[in-house]
C-alpha cells in the first residue's frame, strides 16, 4: 500500500486533494470546474445526450491521439495475443448499447466536510448510444487462458495522482468483462468518439460508474493477481476516513433527477414560473437494477410519477407528473427506487472521497 | 436607466452578482462554472475545436427549440418584413467563416476584487467555421430603410437578471450588421448547431467577444434608436464602478495562450516534463487586427515564436516555439501584438464587471 502511504503523508499541504475541508472553495477546484464539464439539467428532456453537453471527466490532460498511428494490444493470460488497428476493430461483429454514465463524484461539491477534488454539483451524468466491439467477442478471440482474475484497462492519458505517475488504468473482475453488453466503443451517438470522450476507442461498462469506461484505450491485458493500481486501490473507494481500507466504488447507486422547471435567474439560477399547470419531468436510472418507481415532493408530500420504458436496462427512464402550480414559493424534489428496494436517501451518506452521492434533488421554486 | 437603478438597489444582498468581492469563491459561482464549459487548453492544438470543446455560456437555459416549429422574423425598419424557417434559409445562398470567439468575461475569476459572475478562469474561447447566409443578404433582401441605426437580435433563450425579466437581446451598429462576413449560422465545423451552440440558427459576428453572437435567434428588428435592452445598456460594459456609464464592450483584444507543457497533476495541475527539446506551442487572436508577433517568455526572458498563417482573419493563428527544458522549475509565458500595436499586458487592467481581460498567461513548469 505504498501509494496509500504517500497519500496519507502530503496532508501537511494545503490544500490537500481527498482531504475533506469545511473552508472555502479553493481555485484548484474552480480550476477542476471549469475544465471537466457536467450536463446542464435541461439536457435531461433529451433521451441522447449530445457528445457537448454529456459530462466529461478527464483526469489528466485529453491526450493528443490524432498525432500517432495507434492500436490497441490485448495481451497478458491469453492464448493469443492481439494487435488491432480501428480499421481491423471495425471489421469485428457491433454492438451499440444505451447508456447512462455519472462520475462517481457526482454530487461531492454539496457534501459537509467536502473532499478536495472535482467540485461536481449535480450535474456528472449523461446517456449515450455506444458502438463498438463487444469486449467478450475479442476476449474469446484472444482465449483467456485459466486463472485469470481480472483484466486491465490503460487509457493514454498520463499523469500524476496522490503523488503516483501513471496512466489511468482501471480493473473489471472477469466475470464482468465477459458480459455481452460490456463494448469497445469507437461511435458514440452514431458519430466517432469525440477527443474528450475518449478518441478513437474507449471501454464503457454499463452499469458502472463513468470510471470503470476507460477513454482513451491502449491496451487490455489479462491478469492472474488483481490489479493494484492507483485508480483501484486508492481511488474509487467507499471509505469511512484516510485509514479505512474501504469497499471499492462500481455499480451506479439509484438516482434521479428533475428539469427544473420555469425560466431561471442568471446568477442565483432561482426558479421563476407562472401559475397553472406545469408538466414536471425528469429522468431515472440504477446501475444495481431496473427503475421501479420515482415519487416526486411537492412540499414535502411525495406523489407518484409516470415512468416510461427506458430505451435499455442500463439507460436512464423518462419520468412525469403533472402539476397545478399555486402562487407563492415551492420546494420541489424527486426520488427514485430500483428493483433492488433502494432508494435514494433524503439526507446524504457521507464518505471520505465523496463517491456514490445520490440525495434527492431539491429544486425551489417561485409561482407567480 | 430604470435597469441600472434596480441593479444597484440590490447591492444590499449577499452575494451580489455584478459586485466585486475578495471573499471566496461562491456557491453561485460554482454553479456557474459547471453550468458553462471552457475549452480545455490541450485544445489549443487544433486549428478547429470540436463543438464539446468549445467554450459555451449560456446565460439562462438551453432553450427547448426542437419542441416547436421554428421561424426566423426580420422586421422593423425595413421595407419587406421577412418570415423564414430553416428549409428557406438553407435556400439562400451560404457563406463559411472561420471564427475565434471569446467570451467578453474571459479571466474574471483571476481579478482582484473578483466581480460575482461567470468565473472562467483562462478557457472561455474556441474556433469553429460557421456556415450559414450573410447577414447582409437577408437584410438587402428585406430593404433597410433610411434612418435605422441598429439591428436587434433576439433569442428564446428567457430569464431573469439584474432584477430585469428578459429573452437574451443585443444590437449591433448598422454598418457592423452591414459586414459581408456577419453569418446567421445553422452550421458549425459542417454538422447542424448543437443545442448549446444556438440551433437552429445563430448570429456569429467575427472579430467581436461572444456576447454579440445572439445564439437560438427568432428575430432580427432594424431598429432607428438605439437598442437599451439589459444586456447592451447593462451588462458587458466597461465600466471603472457601478456609477460608471461605462464603455461598451465589442471587439476582442489581443490575447495569446499555450499549450501546457508535459504532463499535469490532477489536482493543482502543475506541469512536469522531461528536461530535453520541447516544442512550445499554442494560439493568439485578435478581433482588432492581425496578429502580428507573439512572444513566449522563458524565465522572463521573452523570445519571439514562429507564427502560422490562421485560417481567416478573424480565426486564431497558431505559434511554435523549440525549447531546450533545462532540469529545474521555470514559468513559461506568452504574449502576443496585434496590428493595432496593441500587447497583452503583463499585470491585468481591472474593471468593475470584469471584461476584456487579456493579461499574458504564465505556466509553472517542473522540468526533471
Amino acid at each position: 500500500m505504498k501509494q496509500i502511504y504517500k497519500h496519507r503523508q502530503s496532508a501537511r499541504l494545503a490544500p490537500h486533494p481527498g482531504e475533506p475541508t469545511t473552508g472555502p472553495l479553493t481555485a484548484e477546484e474552480l480550476q477542476l470546474a471549469v475544465r471537466n464539464h457536467s450536463m446542464p439539467l435541461e439536457a435531461l428532456r433529451r433521451d441522447l445526450t449530445p457528445p457537448g453537453l454529456h459530462y466529461v471527466l478527464t483526469h489528466f490532460d485529453i491526450p493528443d491521439t490524432d498525432a500517432a498511428p495507434w492500436h490497441l494490444q490485448v495481451k497478458g493470460a491469453v492464448e493469443r495475443s492481439l494487435e488491432l488497428n480501428l480499421a481491423a476493430l471495425k471489421r469485428d461483429p457491433a454492438i451499440t448499447v444505451p447508456v447512462t454514465l455519472e462520475c462517481a463524484g457526482n454530487g461531492r461539491s454539496l457534501l459537509k466536510p467536502r473532499p478536495l477534488s472535482q467540485p461536481w454539483v449535480l450535474e456528472g451524468v449523461g446517456t449515450a448510444e455506444w458502438t463498438g466491439v463487444p469486449l467478450a467477442y475479442l476476449l474469446a478471440k484472444a482465449r483467456v487462458l485459466p486463472g485469470a482474475v481480472e483484466v486491465v484497462f490503460t487509457g493514454a492519458d498520463a499523469g500524476i495522482q496522490g503523488g503516483v505517475r501513471q496512466q489511468y488504468a482501471r480493473s473489471l473482475p472477469i466475470r464482468e468483462a465477459l458480459r455481452p453488453d460490456v463494448v469497445l466503443a469507437y461511435k458514440m451517438n452514431g458519430s466517432d468518439l469525440p477527443p474528450q470522450h475518449g478518441y478513437p476507442l474507449r471501454l464503457v461498462v454499463p452499469g458502472w460508474y463513468g470510471m470503470a469506461s476507460v477513454k482513451w484505450l491502449q491496451s487490455i491485458d489479462v491478469v492472474t493477481v488483481p490489479f493494484e493500481g492507483f485508480q483501484q486501490k486508492v481511488a474509487y473507494k467507499y471509505q469511512d476516513n484516510a485509514d479505512d481500507a474501504g469497499v471499492p466504488v462500481s455499480r451506479i447507486r439509484i438516482r434521479s433527477l428533475m428539469v427544473p422547471p420555469g425560466i431561471p435567474d442568471f446568477f442565483y439560477r432561482k426558479r421563476v414560473l407562472p401559475h397553472g399547470p406545469v408538466m414536471l419531468q425528469g429522468r431515472a436510472w440504477s446501475g444495481e437494477g431496473a427503475v421501479t418507481a420515482v415519487e416526486v415532493g411537492i412540499d414535502g408530500q411525495w406523489v407518484t410519477a409516470h415512468l416510461e420504458k427506458p430505451a435499455g436496462p442500463f439507460a436512464w427512464c423518462k419520468w412525469t407528473l403533472p402539476w397545478v402550480a399555486d402562487p407563492g414559493e415551492h420546494e420541489l424534489s424527486c426520488r427514485a427506487t430500483d428493483s433492488t428496494g433502494a432508494t435514494q436517501p433524503l439526507a446524504q451518506n457521507w464518505n471520505y472521497q465523496g463517491m456514490g452521492n445520490n440525495v434527492a434533488q431539491r429544486v425551489s421554486v417561485t409561482v407567480e
